[in-house]
């Protein structure tokens, strides 16, 4: 099954690069206006702003000529007994050619909380380019990657070619805080996945300066902890000394929740993780990964491991527990004399095969109501699992990653998994039973989550490049696939050479 | 020692409270006017604000007829290398009659950090009265105090009476995060201290719906403990796993600092708490104290103590900790998925006699060094003790307490402590030698330093009145004394009758 290279799509490839090279500053511009927008899903103060991205996006796509459904996801119940309207999700369609390939590309357009004063060093929503780095909030994660690929389409448009694959696009406005309703949504449109072939995403980053295909990453089990000694916060002064602070039973439980080797204390946690077989063990092996530049990226001195091959298996294979920060507490500059009526801990499990989301929101609730016991406390302890996210894990040896490598011309990609949580792609595997791929076009040092996001303007750009060349050759691919396959079906749809 | 009453300073403390009660929408108008600028002094970015407000007290001073020096308090350095400037502290006198006792009144205009997302029902910063309730931040704690007492002294002038004391105005800027520069004000101002009798705060708040006089103050020892693991933020994801997080290590030390049932797990830190003696334990046995009612401002439904005499030794006689919360950490409403790169645990000490801040100072730094040794952890740890404020006790035989027990006609004051701390008590005490008088206005369920602060407007009025009649009890006692001391000296002041 090897390409079928004609000098038509080699010479149309040139003219795409070409088309791409010249508009660069054009496609920076769309990313800075896309990033202005503060469409932080955490924040339900920032809805109208989500609301708005989920529309700029959808007129986007439309003006690639491609039919645009938006779909009502309903209301968000909020913490304190109010509700605000969930984003609208978008179906979009460009292309209905039976005898090509169809892709469906999903992405998202909300992101991560981002204030000046947690350490930006620019306006988080008002991109700043910095040696030749494009900083703001969901440069990489995931507004970078989805104008990519809308941009890749375009440029087919702008030279009038014709576009070798039918193209689907899901995108959501909810994937910070868990994608709640898309798995409805999936389910509810089975026949606009129907004929889907491929989905494609791009929401995660690169492990080393190496293009990359991602073919597995973790889930993710994010928890609440709140514990309540009143109804109000109070003086330290006037009560200090009588009350059973909330802090005091929250920093306790929360101190007993991993240890300082980074094992997780909660009883059973790791029965269900796969074991290490051989075969596994030796994949490591081959993986290019500078220790050294992922230690730089981090900006942390001392890993908990010294070994490429312990570092990749913590952070693809085994689970590990973060703790996030507290709500309610006193979280402001200088200093605040209170006592906190009720305090919320946040802090999440990172799931890998073969963990199971019910199994482990049990054994956290009886570890910390067990270790709250001790405590003989009278507050209130409440423990809720806010997001469940299932691993995922693909066949590195389907069609599309075959295309994909090609796309990477010159470059050989890594095959990687991902420490981090997409939890459509388990979604999409376990309801559609297509053929997933993670394509990254950020690199590792992008921040994503953190300050100062970032995507470089080569990556942004290389990216564009990678997702033009990936209609062609996963359309050669897919065509040979289906001359193989079925000899009878007379081919009428030719690559358009100029 | 019998007050020297004749009709003519009768019939003045009618007219007096016949203004006053006149005036009241007025003075109420003129507190809300004060609470809509937001003189948070811990947030270096309100500074601008704080200044104003110091202008503000000062012009409103001057036009009582006093003459008011703005000192220069130098610059603040901030965490982050950064400076501003504190505000400038006032010092101003009202009449300066040797045959008249001085008096010098104590307040600040700085308040506690305010937000409605902290739970507050209306505006902290917008005044707002329900029930016959001023909610505003600051209500209590500490301008409607401040206001009170220049509307005393108003209230003399607007009838054109003679204020039978002369009176002097410390007011500073920056109490609620240590008074920074207080104590070397005094000390460079010795002459200014050295014709004052009397010295008069109203910082506190009552213990019961009794009006009280104040003796004593814990002190407040505020302790930064700051734990860095790298640079930057990380994304759980992409870094979860590896790394030696800064969350832990903190969580783990807040969780040795005390324990469930109160007691403070730093070795040696109740070494230096003064015995309780039988004299002591009896005083408690008379304090009218509503631990019901106390139970319900607080909000809290189980106390770590049952007994009243429980209780308030562990508000007034022995040392409590707080820990207030976490600076760096994901604080918001809803999920993100961070690993904080370094976080500040904040967590204070209430000090009683006869505790000295360098010991406790050394204990926790120690304590904290040896907790954190046991992680083996690579971090970084910084231990930084932010507020180091000595507790205060009085002479309740003083002359100005009994004076004050006169101005609070038909309602005999409680003599209480406090368990907050207000540096300056302990401060004028230790360099001025004169009597202190804590006299509060404020009810026991104000909330200062929570959600929803507010004063009562009966309190605020009937502290308007407690004030200007305490002027005219002192000045009658002061004479007394005068004439018992002094028989030679002639009297030339007489109290105005009208």
């Amino acid at each position: 099954m090897l390409p079928l290279e004609t000098n038509g799509s080699e010479d149309l490839m040139t003219d795409l690069f070409t088309y791409i090279d010249g508009h660069q500053d054009e496609f920076v511009q769309s990313l800075k206006e896309w990033i202005a927008i503060p469409s932080d899903s955490s924040d339900p103060l920032l809805r109208k702003e989500l609301i708005k991205m989920v529309e700029i996006t959808a007129e986007r796509i439309q003006a690639l000529g491609a039919t645009v459904e938006l779909i009502d996801m309903g209301q968000e119940q909020l913490n304190d007994g109010q509700s605000v309207p969930f984003p609208k999700a978008i179906l979009a369609q460009l292309g209905n050619d039976p005898s090509k390939a169809t892709i469906c590309f999903y992405g998202h357009v909300d992101v991560q909380p981002a204030k000046m004063e947690d350490g930006w060093i620019t306006d988080p929503y008002n991109m700043t380019e910095r040696n030749e780095n494009l900083y703001g909030r969901g440069a990489t994660d995931n507004k970078g990657p989805v104008l990519a690929w809308i941009n890749a389409v375009d440029t087919y448009k702008a030279l009038n070619q014709e576009i070798p694959v039918n193209i689907k696009f899901i995108i959501e406005g909810v994937e910070e805080t868990g994608s709640q309703g898309l798995e409805d949504l999936i389910k509810g449109n089975s026949s606009f996945f129907s004929d889907v072939d491929y989905i494609v995403i791009s929401d995660n980053v690169r492990l080393s300066r190496k293009p990359a295909l991602t073919y597995g990453t973790r889930g993710d089990a994010y928890f609440f902890v709140e514990v309540q000694s009143g109804t109000k916060d109070l003086h330290s002064g006037t009560f200090g000394g009588i009350i059973h602070e909330s802090m005091r039973d929250l920093v306790y439980l929360l101190a007993n929740l991993v240890d300082s080797s980074g094992h997780i204390l909660i009883p059973g946690i790791y029965d269900d993780v796969s074991p290490l077989t051989e075969e596994e063990r030796k994949l490591y092996d081959d993986i290019d990964f500078d220790l050294e530049e992922h230690q730089n990226n981090s900006g942390v001195n001392t890993f908990l491991y010294s070994t490429k091959e312990e570092i990749l298996q913590h952070l693809w294979r085994y689970p590990c527990l973060s703790i996030h920060g507290i709500e309610g507490a006193f979280s402001g500059y200088g200093s605040k004399t209170v006592i906190p009526g009720k305090v919320i801990g946040k802090f999440s499990i990172r799931l890998v095969p073969d963990m199971k989301i019910p199994v482990v929101n049990k054994q956290v609730i009886n570890h910390l109501k067990s270790v709250f016991a001790k405590l003989k406390s009278p507050n209130k302890l409440v423990v809720t699992l806010q997001i469940g996210a299932l691993p995922w894990i693909a066949n590195v040896n389907d069609l599309q990653y075959e295309a994909a490598r090609n796309a990477i011309r010159k470059v050989t990609p890594e095959m990687i998994r991902d420490g981090s949580t997409i939890p459509l792609a388990r979604i999409f595997q376990d309801l559609t039973k297509k053929s997933i791929m993670m394509l990254p076009i950020g690199g590792a040092d992008d921040g994503e989550h953190s300050q100062n996001e970032k995507i470089s303007r080569s990556n942004y750009i290389q990216g564009t490049k990678i997702f033009a060349s990936f209609f062609l050759e996963l359309a050669k691919l897919h065509k040979d696939l289906q001359m193989n396959n079925d000899p009878l079906t007379i081919k009428t749809s030719q690559q358009n050479g100029s």
